[in-house]
């Protein structure tokens, strides 16, 4: 691995223009190119030399940051996301492989139409250009967005935090070697090293076209409000799994188990449990399961009187993203009263119904306003890699461009091209020519 | 026509949870109701006693606003844009049979995928919700953008300007009466009248999904400012048509006259002419055109070498845009400084390249980033009707979401919906079970 690449301690506007410079030249190489980028960076991530070197590196920055937790400079929910294990390499490759293996996006023409005689509109995907990344701890984000990016053709700034700083660099030699090795500028992935760094990322409006920033919601919402550059964010998720009355109970107590337990930390978790009359079998085998893995349960009354070792849950926690082993559990009566509590609480994220009754499961699906509405499955289901795109930006909870776990796709806009022989507009309209508006095939 | 429209003037926050629970009628009623809804209000404006309502309520509009500019309490541009004429209503009923005609775009699957046995995973177009429309002088277009978002299933708020407070009521009761006549609940457009609206409408963010903002540029930077909700805004337009070397005399002249005088005012109109070494007979050709035409010309020191009369340009005038009839001209050094201007002054809404070079032209097409990128043809173009899209809710030069033109696409939104037979995720993954990821027929 190359000790030279080129990493920033001052970032300029002349910085930003040349990266963005170097990923016209990625955007105007073959889909090939691009595949063979991202094949080759999932090989590298499972030769020897470069697994020791990263793990060196993460073994420093946990070192650091386990000695700055210890004297509370650091949040200790860091080092848990701050550690790159084999599995997690195998991982990054597995996604990797599965981006080098999609269709390539860039330049695919989805709408082709005759507007009249040797008039052709086309409208034709291409990258959005320049992407921000701005993240805490998890140096794995790095490599998933940053392949995300290349696939895609967009060139990135990356600009991670100080406690993962040496496994940011290893990584960002990888990209480096392999971005090398195809003879593309390795300016297209660019790491931001200093402090001032974030600031100066998101002033770069009209050059940066997005920042995708993954963190906690303080971190994230700091970035939102200190750019005028549009801002995907990882978003918080206040999910609900709702028994209704034809639930069964063993699948409710699974996927009640399965959606809090597999990663409490994680937006796509379970935060509260509705259970309906005539759920009470499927609410007694899910408490006892969630109890059996260590939840926390807090109740509404009606909750409490059947199950009265439960905390009394107050009107907060129906809006609370526990992210810990803790779960609200609410009654309610009938469907439309369940639909509009999650009108209310939910965040948009992930909200998943139990039920044998396929008339309440259409319902719930028709009227449910979330990224992710499911019907019998884990909200954990939620995720750019079990929906099979490869990897994701991030989960996003808006609902313009992009919703629900971010892949490729949200990485991407287009441009109409038209293909004229002098045609003016004044020759059509009232009395003149007609437009054809011919739809050809793409 | 009813004389009881509900209009609003006083807006409340139940106001417009009002008006996205009455949307959610309209979203889930079969995609003929809403085109025939669309088709019912194209016929109605055709009607005699429509028009005959709609034209008088317009004059008491015109009159107020003549005496206002008299006064000098209104801008005399304002004047032009308010006036609805029988041309105008006859595009208004084309662009709302056309989006009746289109495809029903709600509730379309655009991805179907078998997760795992009896785990199918669907993505599908819903509307995006609820609509704040927020417009100055223009009635017509409170016609254009309800008709897209009634066509896609979306419920709006509609808040005029005082100035065509006549005509806005008149048309809104037009709507009216057709979606009474269809059995949808009538606030799912709805008008609001007072002067406070418009704080009232940008604060609903939780509730109202998109602001769409139709207007001067300073009102337009105004909501912008004003709201966290995003907002699709009609952007200005620095628009170029660049004469490379191999530029036909004759089409140089008509695209420029055709770019620049078909309505000055339009953020798709030329503001800027850019010339190659080798481009002198185009470049005369155009300059005695748009001359003859009464364009006010600014040229460089190396155009007013050729063309004398000129006015001096200055450096301000590349980043102007004038909306009346003045045009600046600008001699380049070949395609790269023709690229590196536009990169630099352009908006990235519609640039244009006149030549008969095949090779400069898809040179031009492929770098230049904007929303609209074309050759040999007039950037007037650039527009939702004459794009065969119905209507357009604005341009947008934006790159997420939507670009250019936006019809009926930009109001849709999607979810994921999961069909699962009781999955959890834990089951899945390193020794565990392996998705399937296969893509079915949509």
């Amino acid at each position: 691995m190359s000790a030279t690449s080129p990493t920033l301690s001052v970032f300029t506007r002349d910085a930003a223009l040349a990266a963005k410079a170097a990923g016209a030249g990625l955007r105007d190489a073959p889909g090939e190119t691009r595949a063979a980028i991202l094949g080759d960076l999932a090989a590298a991530l499972e030769r020897a030399d470069v697994r020791e070197a990263v793990f060196a590196a993460n073994a420093r920055d946990m070192e650091r940051a386990k000695a700055d937790a210890a004297q509370g400079t650091l949040a200790p929910a860091l080092i848990n996301r701050l550690g790159i294990d084999a599995k997690k390499m195998v991982g990054l490759s597995d996604g990797l492989r599965q981006l080098a293996a999609m269709i390539d996006l860039v330049g695919g023409v989805t709408l082709r139409r005759e507007l009249d005689d040797g008039l052709i509109l086309e409208r034709v995907t291409c990258p959005l250009g320049l992407i921000g990344v701005v993240f805490e701890a998890r140096p794995d984000a790095l490599i998933q967005i940053a392949g995300i990016a290349l696939r895609t053709g967009n060139a990135v700034l990356l600009k991670g935090g100080r406690e993962a700083e040496d496994s940011n660099r290893a990584l960002t030699d990888v990209i480096h070697d392999v971005l090398r090795k195809h003879g593309i500028d390795v300016r297209v992935a660019v790491l931001l090293e200093d402090r001032a760094a974030v600031a100066a990322v998101l002033e770069q409006d009209g050059i940066v076209d997005l920042i995708v920033a993954r963190g906690s919601t303080e971190f994230v919402h700091h970035v939102q409000k200190s750019t005028r550059i549009p801002v995907m964010a990882h978003a918080a998720g206040i999910c609900h799994l709702y028994l209704h009355r034809a639930a069964d109970p063993a699948m409710a107590a699974a996927l009640a188990v399965d959606s809090k337990m597999t990663y409490p930390a994680a937006c796509n978790a379970l935060e509260t449990l509705l259970w309906d009359e005539g759920a009470e079998t499927a609410l007694d085998a899910s408490v006892k399961a969630l109890a059996a893995a260590g939840v926390e349960l807090r109740g509404c009354a009606e909750t409490r009187a059947r199950h009265p070792s439960l905390v009394p849950a107050t009107d907060a926690d129906w809006d609370t993203e526990y992210g810990a082993a803790i779960l609200a559990i609410r009654r309610v009566r009938g469907i439309d009263q369940a639909l509009a509590h999650i009108a209310t609480h939910g965040s948009r994220h992930t909200e998943s119904i139990v039920t044998s009754d396929d008339a309440a499961a259409q319902r719930f699906l028709s009227a449910v306003d979330a990224a992710g509405v499911y019907h019998n499955a884990s909200t954990r289901f939620s995720d750019g890699y079990r929906y099979g795109l490869g990897a994701e930006v991030g989960i996003s909870t808006d609902k313009l461009h992009a919703r629900g776990p971010v892949g490729a796709d949200g990485l991407l806009t287009y441009r109409w091209l038209l293909h004229g022989s002098g045609q003016r507009t004044a020759d059509y309209g009232a009395g003149g020519k007609r437009f054809k508006h011919r739809d050809l095939p793409t």
